[in-house]
């Protein structure tokens, strides 16, 4: 006889948002209503306690039900940075979750919280993986028809051709439950689609990815307008590049709207034609779903990390809520390790570069 | 007494663009009407002889005047390699004219043709500036107010703290001839803005950069969406990063603009909601001014090599030699060799990394 389905148990760090834990229990609920999370999973608010039980009882979440608060005195501020936490922040609600998740006490911490002590905390706490060397954040970005996974947007900098493999091979398992694709096409960000262009690291990644066989669906290098089009499910880069990408478009997206909007605001003629655009514009939102993919996990450690946008709103929470279940359901953590076990015995039957 | 002012040569490679060489032609023909080039100047035109003589009867360029003609048969294609090119097409109107100039019968070159073979081919047949070791490709950007000089775009992707001090002053001084600032603010584009993020490699860019004093106007670490603000006005980066970003951000404006455009077209209430718009547009546009910097230099070698879009029309191919005349006028490959020099007596001072 089998057992008893346990469900999964997500912590969710509900202090480190710009909207506060007002915010992240509303997300709760919504979590809840909307069906994001199944019958038996439970949700633990972690956080100062009084507020949470605040906020708890105003949502008429019950005791002994499936939410419960655990409770934690200190936040981690945007500034602060990951040493500092780690010594003089040791009861920051992110803290907390993350050893509710190295103590087995969870399966996936959610949390809005500054990303850089989120990469740093999470990787000293939980160290990374079975296989894997570095963490690496994987971004859900919208592309003309549907969406892809971009990774990583900032984990790890200095990623090695061996990192560059891992992340393609996290990114496949990764793209798999969060977008439901069962065998994502896999392409390496580079300068030029040619073999012998982005240099060394480049060539070595290309040439291990190519020696995965039918491991990974491996489309070849591909260019930065290529992203947007129909050429691959996972784009696979360093965490340099990968932030300054993710960084620069939203900086572009912000600038026209910032130039646009106030010009619509106070022309009436503009005012017209926006009013007239207004259902393209909400369209073109919906296709774009900013909302439904609002939590990047930090792929590579042992356990599941969801950071969503430190600016995310109940929707944008209930999302990283929701992706971080489908990452638990579909065994991603299982299933990176098999992947990166494979990956690093092809890398080892590699010649040396 | 002086010598009577000899104005500049330039030679434009007429046959690399998408638009053909008759767009070349009325370029020239445009630049000599706009005054965007002077008086006692003189253009090459390089490229299929019985064609552009013609093109130049068209537009009555008088024998013995402004305008000449370099014969060239061969002609570079799109998906040409540097040195299949160096090798079998020595006949090429773009290899033709990077002989011109390293001859010293003309000043500069205006190419709209294949990037990669230009960056290959121009490294090589020209070699780098006393100084410098490798080309960068320098871009001209839009941001909220103004404009701002990324380099490098593309030809250096694998880029050391050294060159990346180089891109730096290079920068600095083509910003000082294109956008017209006396004293560029200069930024060093990265993934998070305190001192330590980032890698050694940036580390080591960023205390050159410090130890340049008042030799460059240094505001430090930059991180993707500061580029559209008013913080620097040159961003310095490797050829790898600074090529993604503009294919990235090329790729999501055509993105946007192949998801609006049909809705706006085939549905009324858009129609006239874009119709209503169009103004603001076309405003966006002017001050975005993608035909006024519709080249990019390849800063670095001994003589002064413009890139212009392979799209370019007859206005962006304007602006390239208007460019190129502006870095010629201003000194522009004089000054950047003593800059460098500067720049290199700074380093070899600084405590090995």
């Amino acid at each position: 006889m089998e057992p008893a389905k346990a469900g999964h148990r997500i912590a969710l760090d509900c202090m480190g948002g710009d909207m506060g834990p007002s915010e992240a229990v509303a997300a709760v609920a919504l979590a809840l209503k909307d069906g994001l999370v199944g019958p038996d999973d439970r949700i633990t608010l972690v956080g100062n306690e009084e507020v949470l039980r605040l906020l708890a009882r105003e949502h008429r979440f019950r005791p002994g039900g499936r939410v419960d608060i655990h409770p934690a005195a200190g936040i981690v501020l945007p500034d602060d940075a990951p040493m500092g936490v780690l010594k003089g922040k040791k009861d920051a609600s992110m803290l907390v979750a993350l050893e509710l998740l190295r103590e087995g006490k969870v399966d996936a911490v959610v949390s809005t919280g500054n990303t850089k002590v989120l990469v740093g905390a999470g990787t000293i706490r939980l160290r990374t993986m079975e296989g894997a060397e570095r963490p690496a954040l994987a971004a859900i970005m919208p592309r003309r028809q549907g969406h892809f996974v971009l990774l990583d947007v900032g984990a790890n900098p200095e990623a090695t051709p061996e990192h560059l493999v891992h992340n393609a091979v996290m990114g496949r398992v990764y793209a798999q439950s969060a977008l439901g694709i069962a065998e994502p096409r896999v392409g390496l960000l580079t300068v030029g689609t040619e073999e012998g262009k982005g240099g060394a690291r480049i060539n070595r990644t290309h040439e291990a990815l190519k020696a995965m066989g039918d491991r990974v669906r491996y489309v070849g290098p591909v260019e930065g307008f290529d992203v947007f089009g129909d050429v691959c499910d996972v784009v696979v880069t360093d965490g340099f590049t990968g932030n300054i990408i993710i960084k620069t478009l939203e900086g572009l997206v912000y600038m026209v709207r910032d130039m646009v909007g106030p010009k619509v605001r106070y022309n009436p003629v503009y005012l017209a034609g926006g009013i007239a655009m207004f259902p393209l514009l909400r369209e073109l939102k919906g296709h774009l779903k900013p909302e439904r993919y609002g939590g990047a996990p930090l792929l590579g450690l042992n356990g599941i990390v969801m950071k969503a946008h430190g600016s995310s709103n109940r929707h944008g929470i209930a999302s990283a809520i929701r992706l971080g279940r489908e990452a638990l359901e579909a065994g991603a953590g299982r299933r990176m390790r098999e992947e990166l076990a494979a990956a690093n015995a092809v890398m080892a039957g590699l010649p040396p570069a």
